[in-house]
């Protein structure tokens, strides 16, 4: 049977102060009315039952996200007791899959990007689904087509063809300076890796006995303790002694049977504020309004207040507006990495309340 | 005896979102620890015991001023039932300090603006009522020396001298063009009109009489009413239907023996959000700041926010960020009018439960 895996650990900086610590980006609504995590779940939910949705978060988040997918069995809500990258999380996720259902085929999903249209989503999914009945040790991982010569990104190179859409991995590649980035996008023959995949839960937990046998002891030891009273205990105490590592690295780099899938879907990682206008729109002015706000001499700016609270902004260019019941960010647009440091500014000043 | 008249009748725009029209810019803390007119009247106090303060406001704002200065006589607040400009509001006050002493002196001050050093200016005042009882027919008002060629003053041209700093005034001007403006300061015999003066109460009645009959004689009728159970329903009725003229146009542009004494304090209106780095100082970066405020990659910007709501800046220049609890305003600093076309804005968009 298929199952939904949705990842759901992401911290909460990059939305500050809309994100935070215990309310990170994909409970965020930035775009339509759900959340990121809830369009993720609705995305699968016509084709692969909610019954068969799994998410897997941390304890601070679990609460909230819990509250946002009130349809998803409680026993599917998986905790990390502390973040340990992807090859633990999906390990854990793998070994769960396992104990309810041994020939589990997982789709796994980040919780916190928009995909566009859900329909073409499905199909292609379906497709995954399919190239892994044939072939049991296949995994297989999605690949966006690059629109531009990003650097944040890892690419997928591909190799043979294995059908129409279909390729081999030829090879992995980290993120790449510019120069390099703009190279991949000419050439044509390389993916963004979007962190998609499908695969059979009982090959995964394979690969990693392979490639990282004593991560997956542990997790075989916290997979005795599903459905017994130790459970907790069992994860508590075997969960952090896991390498910190991802699946990538621990696995997708150093098997021979990879299968990439061109994604025919819109993909955004709604990676910063900028994805805001780029999926919402922007008016003639230029600017993305959200919640009440009014907009006088502007241009090319993000406002998003809530809907009680005025924003008005007066002869600004370029900005980022965000107001919070607590705090209200006002930032330049375009360097999308500087709300770090502004994060560990505030960090200094004591002002974590706000964090 | 001397009393001070405190005009505080002023709208809430230029400070919005802090200022409101319940709650203009003379009730805010803009500098140090006191309001503008708590600032206005501590000024005086030293000098003019506060039972002979006497303050002139409007319905919406007749609460707050109170709470502000309890100790103020009740009989001292006047409260106009509409706005009509200077000329019936000091009208008003001068028949009030009549009715109490027939002799009175009043300094009329403007209640928004910052005056420092104060003991310059109790040493200015005393002088100035010194001049008025050396000649009860003289009416004094406070020249500023120019210190740019401002347009945004009304001007005052000295004549001849008639002590160290006193002058005759040779004529009143408008606000000038940017030329002419910086023809005046070139010239340095022109002085900003700031709206301080000093004169008998009886002997502004008696001009207002020559000049304004009919606003003398509606003034007249509400004085009848002082201290009777008619006095309410009068001023409801007469106030309103005096004209709406300055005090300058009314009186001092068509009398003679008008005096120009030299400001020796140093004076600023408080015109805008522009003087609140002016009054309170940058820091290295060119900031200000007040309330909770994280300005990170910031230069030259005006942040205010409360002591509890977070206001982060991020790689921001030249702007203006002013939080309250039910609005936000950020506006690029420069065009000090564009506040108005925002209020306008606003009003239009049906916002004006946030004015």
């Amino acid at each position: 049977m298929l199952h939904a895996v949705i990842m759901a650990g992401g911290s909460g900086t990059r939305f500050w102060p809309l994100s935070r610590q215990s309310f990170p980006k994909q409970l965020l609504t930035l775009v339509g009315e759900r959340s990121l995590i809830q369009s993720t779940s609705d995305r699968c939910s016509g084709w692969i039952p909610v019954e068969r949705h799994w998410v897997v978060t941390n304890a601070a988040q679990a609460e909230a996200t819990r509250g946002q997918l009130p349809e998803v069995p409680a026993a599917h809500l998986l905790v990390e007791p502390c973040a340990r990258n992807t090859a633990p999380c999906l390990a854990l996720a793998a070994a769960h899959l396992v104990a309810e259902d041994p020939d589990a085929t997982m789709l796994v999903l980040p919780a916190d990007h928009v995909i566009q249209p859900a329909a073409e989503f499905v199909r292609a999914g379906q497709r995954a689904a399919a190239l892994v009945d044939e072939d049991p040790r296949r995994l297989v991982l999605f690949g966006v087509t690059p629109t531009f010569p990003s650097t944040g990104f890892g690419y997928i190179e591909r190799g043979e063809e294995l059908g129409p859409g279909a390729y081999a991995v030829q090879a992995f590649r980290e993120k790449p300076d510019r120069g390099v980035a703009e190279a991949y996008l000419r050439v044509g023959t390389f993916y963004w890796n979007c962190g998609i995949f499908v695969w059979r839960a009982a090959r995964i937990l394979e690969a990693l006995g392979v490639h990282e046998p004593e991560l997956r002891a542990l997790t075989d030891e916290i997979a005795r303790g599903i459905g017994s009273p130790q459970y907790g205990q069992l994860l508590a105490e075997r969960f952090p002694r896991m390498k910190s590592i991802s699946i990538d690295y621990a696995v997708l780099e150093r098997e021979s049977s990879i299968v990439v899938l061109e994604a025919p879907f819109g993909w955004d990682d709604v990676g910063s504020w900028e994805a805001v206008p780029r999926l919402s729109g922007t008016d003639q002015a230029g600017n993305t309004l959200q919640g009440k706000a009014c907009a006088v001499d502007t241009r090319r700016c993000i406002v998003r207040s809530t809907d009680d609270h005025l924003v008005a902004t007066l002869g600004l260019e370029d900005c980022i507006v965000v107001h919070t019941p607590d705090a209200t960010l006002v930032a330049r647009r375009g360097d999308e990495n500087a709300i770090k440091t502004l994060i560990d500014s505030l960090r200094q000043q004591g002002l974590e309340r706000h964090l």
